[in-house]
């Protein structure tokens, strides 16, 4: 496996790959890899000749208060899981090669960028439509995965990929999650052990919602959202960001159920911010 | 000369030219083609294998009360000149083909596009970074080119691509101007006989600044602000939108004349918006 930190060595290494007709498969990452990361980069590998992974922690999606300083890092593990995962090249750019002094562009996706995790962190999505833009035309993959946990920044790359005429598919992959059904997450790391066990409210309370909707028959979206309430907030530790109920496709909110149903929601375990989401 | 309307079309038709190893050269333009078009074609054909020329009176760069529904057309006109300079295709796309519902991705590029004809014509710059983004994407130029009558239009693209890594050189090329000096434009065809004589304002205007800089050693940019202003006040039926004096490079406003400096201008002719620079 291949370690590149420049956009040039990029350039170089996928121009090479392109002249011997490979396809090019792009796994974009902020590294710390768990299950979910890997399985991105196996499907990758049957979707794609060559398999690419970026690893930087974007700072332009972070806010002001948030976890950009603190955020997992373990490269060197990084690097031996990738390269047990079939990856042929990582590119681990620092910020002064992606981010240039006098930096003034920005992708913005309008309306789908409202609401949820975008509603909860202003210029969140600025940060990753860019930083994506960025990476695809470094990489100039035919093929890029992303994981549907961030289903709304899957749907925002899918929008900005399709509105800007970006030469590349988008695939998404399923969530993958622990035994008792916590997401996997980098930021799982910051748990502490109590912490851990509430942590499990988000799925709870998306398996309660699959309940009410296919058992119970329940139409109203509040009914939905208030039980999910009242499900998270019996768990220690817990603070509601957002629950949302609403269409996978326009992340519109809804008021009656319909099929298919995009519920997901944001919470805080202690300080600790999760996001989670289930189609109905 | 192949003439074709779908993205689709365009990869083929480019996809082809990359398998055989050809360089694609490339011109936005928004038809009704003058001198100054024609030069770009002419150059590009120096500069890669295939030429390539977009033909697309883009909405988005319009304001509401602007000229898109008057703004000027011949297409059959269009597509002889081009023929007859060497361009090999043309991409004329309708507005659905380019905007189709639900639009929602834009490319913003701060700071640059805050002055000059950003300030008159907010949207503006946005509505041509996010054009241009979507034409290279599609055309995949490794070479485009732009007249610098339009500068800040120029600059825009430079830092877009740059801040983008979008991976194409991007070359700006001399005004052409009749032989009085007017700058070429497609929106000269607005004026009347009488409007076609105080057009010459801008011209005149420029080459006095420059006089007062390179002959008189004038320093103060607002006394040559005030001279160009009394200048362009002479001639009938003139309106001044800005006059600015600055950076090439920042776009920023300077009071003391640094060279190189920017003069650039926008003045309304009748109705006729017009725009000239000279750097001095």
């Amino acid at each position: 496996m291949k370690t590149v930190t420049t956009k040039e060595g990029v350039r170089h290494l996928v121009g090479e790959w392109k002249k011997a007709s490979l396809t090019v498969g792009f796994v974009p990452t902020m590294g710390y890899f768990h299950q979910g990361h890997l399985s991105l980069m196996d499907e990758c590998r049957k979707l794609a000749d060559r398999v690419i992974v970026s690893l930087f922690v974007n700072p332009s999606q972070f806010g002001p208060n948030e976890d950009l300083a603190s955020y997992p890092r373990d490269i060197e593990r990084d690097l031996r899981l990738a390269g047990e995962h079939g990856v042929d090249a990582i590119f681990m750019p620092d910020e002064g090669e992606m981010y240039p002094r006098n930096h003034r562009t920005w992708v913005i996706v309008e309306d789908l960028t409202e609401r949820l995790c975008g509603g909860s962190r202003p210029g969140h999505f600025r940060g990753v439509a860019t930083v994506v833009a960025k990476l695809f035309n470094i990489v100039q993959p035919d093929v890029a995965l992303f994981g549907q946990k961030d289903f709304q920044q899957l749907q925002v790359i899918r929008q900005m990929a399709k509105d800007l005429d970006m030469p590349v598919k988008i695939v998404g992959c399923p969530i993958v999650r622990e035994k008792d059904g916590l997401a996997m997450s980098s930021r799982n790391a910051y748990l502490s052990e109590e912490e851990r066990r509430s942590a499990l409210c988000l799925y709870r309370a998306l398996t309660l919602a699959r309940r009410l909707v296919l058992e119970k028959g329940v139409t109203s979206c509040l009914d939905i959202q208030k039980a999910m309430r009242e499900e998270i907030e019996s768990f220690p530790f817990t603070k509601i960001d957002y629950i949302f109920t609403g269409d996978p496709e326009s992340l519109q909110p809804l008021e009656r159920v319909r099929s298919p149903l995009l519920v997901a929601l944001a919470v805080f375990v202690g300080t600790t911010r999760l996001i989670d989401n289930m189609l109905i």
